[in-house]
């Protein structure tokens, strides 16, 4: 049996860009477990009602009688817990404890990133999501849209700077959690995967240490991440 | 036979404050390993020259034929590896390699601390490292030490927002590893060690989740940080 998981998308159906839903997808793939991609727009509230909240990612695990779990470090725990026989996410406590802090260093990361690729991200929504983005968004942040049109060279150069923890780490290392790669990877992967997905800015220079890790990180497991459409800067 | 540890000092002997010397400090403790520390200040290259260069910590392993060891993450590495039976330092391969990306994030924490305190650290060496401490740090920083008097309430405020990751963290789980404390704990403790030991100014908050934890921090291994010379804000 397939596990379903509810997967944020664009315009497009195959521009899935949600960083929360990309460390879900790469959980699964490592895995190795079978999974149906469900295409999900924000307006699409009653689509995942049954989770009794409105965000994704959402898993169904049709193996544990449609068990249903929400938020990507939830469905991350579960998948550790539920499936110990297959490929670990973490490795041991210890590494999944710290993968907690990487887990909440890469929310900074977010924070950084969203008001480089806020417009970008409005751009490409599919068009009956447009509005309520707009609206969910302008009242969150205090500021319309627009005014992030604009984005600085110093913005792009400080998101390239908050990143150093990382260059620092896969420079020494093939990737953050050593050997091969694991969750702490995936999750500041799905931010970069993000980026790539959605905004046509050159956020990474290709000389950079993150971008020939993100290139690796684009091939596993058959280029999954990479099948996915995306401006690829 | 013990391991003799060279520990950076301040005018007084039993204020040790280089957060790269108290990682080590508490990587010996959590071995349960034999140590003889030797209070060492910066210009005293000569009683170091025995390690080819001339930072401190080094080690001088005398269970291992008088093996030297320096830098902080090299001696975290071969305590490790030399004693295996001891409390394992970071608990699997994978935590290994995710302990390297904390350690490359408190670099960043130091890099926002440092402002904030050296001039603190300068009014606190021993008056022999004095003239050496100004000289290499404002040929480093091309500024006079004097420039770092004024500190801002913004400077202070960015550390405290800079540690959000740590904080996100450890009001998750007791410690950055988990259950019990390890060396990822250890590297970020220190960086705040170093702060309260050589700084009088208050930069956590003590209702701050960070200053619960590092209060915990200061309470193992028989309170051995706390017995420090420190200001302790």
């Amino acid at each position: 049996m397939a596990i379903k998981l509810y997967d944020l998308v664009a315009a497009e159906e195959n521009r899935a860009f949600s960083p929360f839903c990309w460390r879900s997808r790469m959980a699964l793939a490592h895995k190795n477990l079978e999974v149906e991609i469900v295409p999900w727009r924000m307006t699409e509230k009653e689509a995942i009602a049954f989770s009794n909240q409105g965000k994704v990612p959402v898993i169904v695990d049709g193996n544990k009688g449609e068990k249903v779990v929400c938020d990507s470090w939830n469905i991350a725990k579960y998948l550790e817990e539920t499936y110990p026989d297959k490929p670990s996410l973490f490795g041991s406590a210890e590494a999944q404890a710290e993968t907690m802090f990487i887990n909440a260093w890469d929310g900074n990361v977010l924070g950084v990133l969203l008001p480089i690729i806020i417009y970008d991200v409005f751009e490409n929504l599919d068009p009956k999501d447009k509005a309520y983005f707009r609206e969910s968004r302008e009242s969150s942040v205090g500021k319309s849209l627009e005014e992030f049109k604009d984005v600085t060279e110093e913005q792009i150069n400080n998101f390239r700077t908050f990143l150093d923890p990382l260059r620092n780490t896969i420079s020494q290392q093939p990737f953050l959690a050593g050997e091969t790669p694991n969750y702490a990877d995936y999750i500041v992967f799905s931010t970069l995967q993000f980026a790539r997905t959605i905004s046509p800015k050159q956020l990474l220079e290709t000389t950079d240490p993150v971008y020939a890790w993100r290139e690796k990180m684009l091939d596993l497991f058959d280029s999954l991440a990479r099948q996915n459409l995306a401006f690829n800067k």
